[in-house]
């Protein structure tokens, strides 16, 4: 069945007449293309309605299909009037639009961005295709290293950007030497030495990957040791990786893996990734909610040890969940 | 007087006790760097408290000063306990932890935010400069067109990065030939040829640049009579912009001047740019409200002539209003 009957059936049953959809990467799921950058997606009877600003009603007319009509943008009072069923994250200036008993509509969308399906995964392969590209050229040319980090990070993301990633789906982590030991530090002018970081992904029609690969280029012991931690915690984690187990269990079982490394793993072991490189669900010990894993979920594994000072080490992956164990996604070779 | 100085006397006055920021760009303009992607800005007493995961402390602790702080995000029940004090983009989900009485401050924050002090025109500046050297990068390669979009865009992308871009402050519209008549396309495999649109921006600490040239590859008469309205409708608006002037006048006399053509001008004369691209003043006739330029705004003019199933024409540049006239920011060549 469609995503936009799944929904508009949902919201029958909940008796909810009007919902109007402002998050961008909810109207790119239901859209399955990136939208407009201004853009409202509003469900009532049987269609969805996707309004556009009047300069970009003519390219989005080609977005039209079966149940899914184009309009002009016009008042936000036309757009909410009659409205009961909006998002989580709707913005409270809105709130005065709306009456009292509005629905919250945004557990059942999240329930469905959760789940995969083929056109969404053929989306995310070509993201990963990207990003895998870019991390070749890393590898190729690690010989040829004497360069900074804001220099490697405009060449990766020509890289991807050339093969057709529409912006990278964060911003691009290079970071080298002692700067690895802080895990979302930004590249700068500083020369690349001794230990490499990249951590990177692509947008492909909407859709992430996320990928990450640490290259020691100049190994002491220590680093050898860290390295193969993190890279033996990643493929202990792999091992329990099928529908059935939980997120924070698999979280745990890296952790605990990692022994006395354990406390500078200091993030989550991975995350959901989808049309947002970081959504549902979330492989963490911490989190509020515990989920349990199913087929067609694709998420991160990216265990990570940071030693303030000296460096840190972090390797990710991006798998689809099976039921009877994983698609690995990312194919770039590791260091 | 310092923004943080300012905001908290501001809440005295308004007897709010404490405030939450979670809008990036409004911390962005707080800090004044670009914050870690997770950040949370609490006010209290006389200081900021910037709440960063675990993961991004130490990189964070770096950004202390006088009345800011960094501290460990833990919990949203803590972020909200006494909390009297919003954005208007507060997402609804987080109105279970706000008392009845909230107050929002947006308005203060919109009203500090339009006029830039020197810290923020440098950076501004700085990213201006950026895009200045793609556009340049794209003249000076005007005799070797024969390339795809994507790969152009490939390329600006490139050259920005590689000076320091942390990335795109927009989506990077590279476009040619018919794909010019819808204004927000963006760049795909097809061959560069007879016109060539490229409207792109930078970001330097998180502030934006914004510029767009159109380059005639293969002018035909109408294109350049098109060229020629749109370039001197620029200038007339140039004519008139200084402090005093109201931002839907200056709109009205770019578009009148274009006379029969002014129909198929579909989008507003431009926006104020600054830690958003597109931020308040907005030049437009249709917006809800009018405001009177002043000394220290920094805004976009960017007339526009779109003939469906022909070619575009949208020439853009950045300018810093003043008391008696601007300085014009972007200064990259024309056609």
């Amino acid at each position: 069945m469609g995503k936009i009957k799944e929904f508009v059936e949902y919201l029958h049953e909940n008796e909810i007449k009007k919902a109007v959809i402002l998050k961008k990467e909810n109207i790119n799921y239901f859209l399955e293309r990136y939208p407009p950058n201004f853009s409202v997606l509003v469900f009532e009877g049987e269609e969805g309605i996707l309004y556009v600003p009047k300069l970009d009603y003519e390219m989005a007319k080609k977005y039209e299909r079966n149940n899914l009509r184009v309009e002009i943008f016009d008042k936000w009072e036309n757009i909410f009037e009659g409205c009961d069923g909006v998002e989580e994250t709707l913005p409270i200036k809105f709130l005065k639009y709306l009456s009292k008993d509005y629905k919250i509509i945004s557990e059942k969308i999240k329930e469905m961005r959760v789940i995969k399906n083929k056109s969404e995964i053929k989306l995310i392969k070509k993201a990963v295709e990207i990003s895998d590209k870019a991390v070749e050229y890393v590898t190729e040319n690690l010989e040829n290293m004497n360069k900074t980090e804001n220099e490697l990070s405009a060449e990766i993301e020509y890289v991807m950007k050339r093969n057709g990633s529409i912006r990278p789906s964060f911003d691009t982590i290079v970071i080298s030497d002692k700067k690895t030991s802080y895990p979302h530090e930004l590249p700068s002018n500083k020369i690349i030495k001794n230990i490499l970081l990249i951590d990177i992904g692509a947008v492909y029609g909407g859709y992430c990957s996320d990928i990450t690969r640490t290259f020691l280029l100049n190994p002491s012991k220590k680093m050898e040791e860290v390295y193969d931690i993190v890279f033996n915690a990643k493929k202990e984690a792999e091992k329990y990786l099928k529908e059935g187990i939980s997120a924070k269990e698999l979280d745990k079982i890296a952790r605990e893996f990692m022994g006395e490394y354990k406390e500078y793993f200091i993030h989550s072991l991975g995350h959901g990734v989808g049309v947002e490189v970081h959504e549902t669900p979330a492989l963490s010990i911490k989190a509020e909610e515990d989920i349990v894993l199913k087929e067609g979920m694709v998420l991160t594994i990216e265990p990570g040890i940071y030693l303030k000072d000296e460096f840190g080490v972090r390797i990710e992956d991006l798998y689809l969940v099976k039921k009877k164990g994983f698609e690995r996604l990312s194919n770039a070779k590791y260091w």
